[in-house]
């Protein structure tokens, strides 16, 4: 597999996306995110998006023009309208107000609103961390669940981000989707022809299936059936109710072409362990924790996958495959819109 | 069954626990908890409970002259110290701050230490929610399930309760443990000698059980497997790392007489709508989802079955089991510590 050294990485990334139409501070946030993604070994919100975020840009499912703001505050909560652009300015900015307001208040409550897809929430809640803070983070999708006791797709996979900060040790990092697995692997049993397990999926008629085909025009289920379900309703109210945006059976699917702009919300919490038994009592508290995890035979910390995954890039680079890294390329040499043909 | 009016429970519940030594405030405190979860369906968190906490304050688990108080502040969060007291009057004390604080700073964090037992923390957030805030609140509990990957009991089953205001309507309140099943239903089938599901219990090698008495000598597991070990880390680190209080593995089990004082912690989180995209849009955008989940048929609302319980308590009052009542009248007779013997 090619290799392509971070910074090479973000540099492309920015090109291509502001080749198709965002300026250029949309166009480095979103590559920051998606480096930092492939990074930690995310490849599905890494540099595949790419080509995704650019479609969206060039068919007006995204506002490249558009500028993140903080339009309401109280304190310690805030409220940022992303304008209908891509999501990473629009988050950076609420990272930046969660980090400010939690050592202000002690706690922050920032949500956003007008945004789009934030594949994983696993970046800002890991950079709140590293500066000292405990950190949650939420974004609701499209719909992809239906709520307990439904049929019908109605909520998002409705990722679920948190980030403890550690003693000399890089900080725990949680970030799952409440779907019992990734679209993804449906994707590949449908493509495999194999069957899927019960409960990862329901038909177009809302009937349990195991057939990976159907569960792809039906609905994915929630991990830990109605309790993940359950949650994904707090996380959809959380990220939609609070800031005004549009829940997930609102937001047209970013697996077809054409589509709405999908005015997804997102919600980040920040807690200064200072504000509560303080910093010292904090860092003991986890440490005892992270203790008694590894004295258990065959426990990994939460988050050292991704670490690793880490290290490993910033040592020797991405390892790209072939195909995404031909259409980046084609996509950054794209000549920016209305600009000279050659 | 016999029923009783929710005062007539109230004042035996609380006449029972100030023999046990509880201060009248703490009594009356744990009595409107108990009673408000008897009311709402929860037996397992109603008026079964005051014999156990009656051995708490009897036996020194728990300190029946304990006075919660704020120790730490900053804003929008707040530290109270149960004092190892019974958690429900520092559960009260928390609540009055998440509202005040919520008010003035947009959100509020709370935490709770060197507390105890809290099994529903439903109702602080839907009394919140009936104040207009949005209102999450966790707990942790003794140790009773495995990390990911690993093989002993580490974490407790950590209920997550969260409410979110309705207009015109009673609050959508979730209340759930992060465990597959509650305990009560690996009992049952311990007693009635049947097998249980794979992926509800490992034996005390840590073997995947099938078992019912196997599964009661070892741990149980998290709902959605490793998405809900890990959720349940983020309980524990929330109640405990913040606040300085035990983990579920420091706190010794509430199935056994004897027993640590458990220093449990809880948290509240409170959010203001007005704060962010304001009262009037956050109720529109609940009403949106509220339609959309009820036009997907067989879908009940979060928290109604527990508000159909709650209105025939109200009407009728709570028809409670003959052996829970002769208990309860018998430890409220009971004179008080160090009192007159008739």
């Amino acid at each position: 597999m090619p290799t392509l050294s971070l910074d090479a990485a973000r540099d492309l990334a920015a090109a291509a996306l502001r080749h198709a139409g965002a300026q250029a501070f949309m166009a480095e946030a979103t590559a920051r995110a998606l480096v930092a993604g492939e990074a930690a070994g995310q490849g599905g919100h890494g540099l595949s998006r790419v080509a995704m975020y650019c479609g969206f840009l060039r068919g007006g499912r995204a506002a490249g023009s558009a500028v993140p703001a903080v339009v309401r505050e109280r304190g310690g909560a805030a409220l940022v309208d992303a304008g209908n652009g891509l999501a990473y300015p629009a988050l950076e900015l609420a990272e930046a107000e969660a980090a400010r307001r939690a050592r202000g208040n002690g706690v922050a409550f920032v949500g956003v609103t007008n945004s789009h897809h934030a594949g994983a929430m696993g970046l800002p809640v890991a950079r709140l961390a590293g500066a000292g803070l405990v950190a949650l983070a939420f974004t609701n999708s499209p719909a992809a669940m239906p709520v307990p006791g439904g049929r019908r797709p109605l909520l998002g996979t409705n990722p679920v981000a948190a980030a403890f900060p550690r003693r000399d040790a890089p900080p725990l990092v949680i970030d799952l989707a409440l779907s019992e697995v990734a679209r993804g692997r449906i994707q590949q049993a449908a493509q495999a022809g194999t069957p899927i397990p019960e409960g990862w999926a329901l038909d177009a008629e809302g009937r349990p299936t195991t057939d990976a085909k159907a569960a792809l025009t039906g609905a994915m289920l929630a991990a830990g059936g109605t309790k993940g379900a359950l949650l994904a309703v707090v996380v959809e109210l959380l990220c939609v109710a609070l800031t005004g945006a549009a829940f997930g059976f609102e937001a047209e699917s970013f697996f077809v072409a054409e589509g709405n702009q999908p005015r997804l919300g997102q919600a980040i919490l920040a807690v200064d362990p200072g504000a509560l038994a303080g910093q010292a009592v904090f860092l003991d508290r986890v440490e005892a924790l992270v203790a008694a995890m590894l004295a258990d035979e065959g426990v990994r910390l939460p988050g050292s996958r991704r670490r690793e995954a880490e290290e490993r890039a910033a040592a020797a680079g991405l390892e790209v495959p072939e195909a995404t890294l031909d259409a980046l390329r084609r996509l950054a040499a794209t000549p920016p819109a209305g600009g000279p043909a050659g």
